[in-house]
């Protein structure tokens, strides 16, 4: 059931140890979905409940803890041996007296690493204040620190299997964004199209299936598209009207995301205009980015390729994306902006996406990307334009 | 473009200020994107990024924080004026060195609320512990309490208008259940089913289309039904093989959800006593529901019900659900367990959700209901059996 051999996770695993010496950890308490499947395997609907992995620095398996309803979820997803998978009893689901992180603690005494360094992520969606106050109460002789992003950053550089598992991604993409360009029409539901992407996310090729995105289709329209995080609803779409378009392929929780606009009409000179530097911007990116380079130094290329035009992109023009769970698709590590020096490497994977959202209409085309030794390369074939309808 | 009148927000609003003064609160900081819907409208795929609401005890209306690029979407779907929709600039996202938090306590010592009693939501998703930390150093002169769930309690009972989007959710999850029965059959790859699933849901009824709901097609096979939350898998399904569906209808984030089991072939003994005993238990169950009763009485009337069966029930049999974003469509109030002494009453949304899932199989059959002046009524008429195929 396993998508990578155990060898490679056990790589990881090592990867992360190596970091969490650096800092001086003991151990680390896991709790990103994404860094939880890195690691272990573990891949289930569950993360609305307090679950975790712990790395001991000196154990060879992590534990996994979680539910006791879920724990058949973790035997069935992980490599993990049964003796490190254990759940917690259902009354500490949601309970105003007691805390999964007093269990959590409990686990951590019985390990005798309760006076130890550990590490919490402590910026991820699910590891929540009271978590880290339960903790701390419970374990007053712990040094508890900051080991937020450590297995995020690992995860930056893809080995070969990943890749692999991302360009399948791609090719459900290359057949989502077909369906949305084919299915938008003055008069169709937006509902329907939004559908209709569902549908061939999930249905995916003739050989594999597809699995569910980190972020729904994001497919406004008309006046919704001067914002970033809107989506379909209930009307129809009109005449001379733009519609936005951020969707993805997933595979094996894989992303390969992708936007381009459409209009359902005759485009306006302004969209028109934004759309020619937008698309002259992101060819300059493209062509530009390779190993060696940082960060900070392809937003600096795409300032340089739309100077001169009254495109304004205050926002950053990209980011680190690759395994994840909602509610993002995105690894929180590199951004595409002034002030990022990371070194651009192969195997890293870049969603280039410079969307423009102005107070009177949007206008996005990005490309996802992955560094390879001498450049880079997308990983969908979809035209680079405003799709007129 | 507000699914609701103004004056019905405005109630909300002050339902919650009246908890806020019972709990000594001058300031709530809402982070829980249902609750920040359920005040103001907002509605955006945004909360990968930190955002917010802040009421304010002394003032009209809530102010709404989040990234700059999202606040034109807080425009279009608030009742807030402009003066109270604040974007923080770009450079505060994932940053390492600056957190939009350190942007939140500016803004509540602009407003002089910064020697205040301020609430937080400490255990939602949304509210990290970096938050909290960030949120302290700022305000050392704030008093800083847990206000987590004071919105989720007031959400507790639905009014006519939200029972009337419940209610659509509900139409459209008799589709999509229907959908799921028919689509399943040896052969049939798994992940077509649930393609067509998320289709139906979204596609809706002739009348309105559907929305996501908070949490995926849960539609698992064989040895993936002896835990409560895997989904779909590349393959496809064997003759004699269960098919766990815990699927939803959703619209205008008003959720309605429903629990069936499919066998792809001739039942096991086993299968059909636990079947036998659930449906028993579960029509017992919502035969009993009716206001004034307490939480933990329905558990002790499933507990009488299948009292002398083989069938085991550690975890809680329903919670309060409704309004939601991922990852969870509970609201995190009312379990039906022993000790939950919430009073039942009219308008309350609840989904019995007695799911077995023992070491071999796996077995669901739950209704969602509300509860009427003088009992309960489902939001899906939807057989209660073991589907068999």
């Amino acid at each position: 059931m396993l998508n990578f051999d155990i060898s490679e996770y056990q790589v990881r695993l090592n990867k992360t140890k190596e970091v969490m010496i650096q800092k001086g950890l003991d151990v680390l308490i896991v709790t990103d979905p994404a860094n939880m499947n890195y690691i272990s395997g573990y891949d289930g609907w569950s993360f609305y409940v307090h679950q975790g992995l712990i790395i001991f620095l000196d154990k060879d398996q992590p534990v996994w803890f979680g539910r006791e309803q879920d724990s058949n979820g973790a035997r069935i997803t992980t490599w993990l041996d049964d003796e490190n998978i254990i759940g917690y009893q259902d009354h500490y689901v949601q309970s105003q007296t007691i805390h999964p992180y007093d269990f959590v603690a409990d686990l951590i005494k019985k390990y005798q690493h309760d006076r130890k360094n550990i590490g919490v992520e402590k910026d991820n969606y699910y590891f929540t204040a009271q978590s880290f106050e339960h903790l701390k109460k419970n374990l007053p002789n712990a040094v508890i620190k900051d080991g937020g992003l450590i297995i995020n950053w690992v995860r930056a550089i893809k080995s070969p299997k990943e890749l692999e598992y991302m360009k399948m991604a791609g090719q459900i993409l290359e057949k989502v964004m077909k369906t949305a360009v084919d299915m938008i029409e003055p008069g169709v539901r937006e509902g329907d199209a939004a559908a209709e992407v569902y549908k061939t996310m999930i249905a995916g090729t003739r050989n594999f299936t597809g699995d569910y995105s980190a972020i729904i289709p994001i497919m406004p329209s008309g006046r919704r598209t001067t914002t970033a995080h809107l989506s379909w609803t209930d009307r129809r779409y009109k005449k001379d009207e733009i519609i936005l378009l951020e969707l993805s392929g997933c595979k094996n929780r894989y992303h390969a995301p992708l936007s381009r606009t459409i209009i359902t009409g005759k485009p306006s000179k302004e969209l028109d205009t934004i759309a020619k530097t937008v698309i002259h911007g992101l060819n300059k990116v493209v062509d530009f980015i390779k190993p060696g380079i940082m960060a900070q130094d392809i937003e600096a290329k795409w300032r340089e390729a739309i100077s001169g035009s009254r495109v304004v992109k205050e926002s950053r023009i990209g980011y680190a994306f690759g395994l994840n769970y909602p509610p993002d698709w995105g690894e929180h590590t590199i951004s595409l902006r002034p002030g990022d020096t990371t070194i651009i490497k192969p195997g890293m994977t870049i969603h280039v996406m410079p969307g423009i959202w102005t107070d009177t209409l949007g206008f996005e085309c990005s490309e996802a990307i992955y560094i390879t030794d001498k450049g880079c390369e997308t990983f969908s074939k979809v035209s680079r334009q405003l799709f007129v309808k």
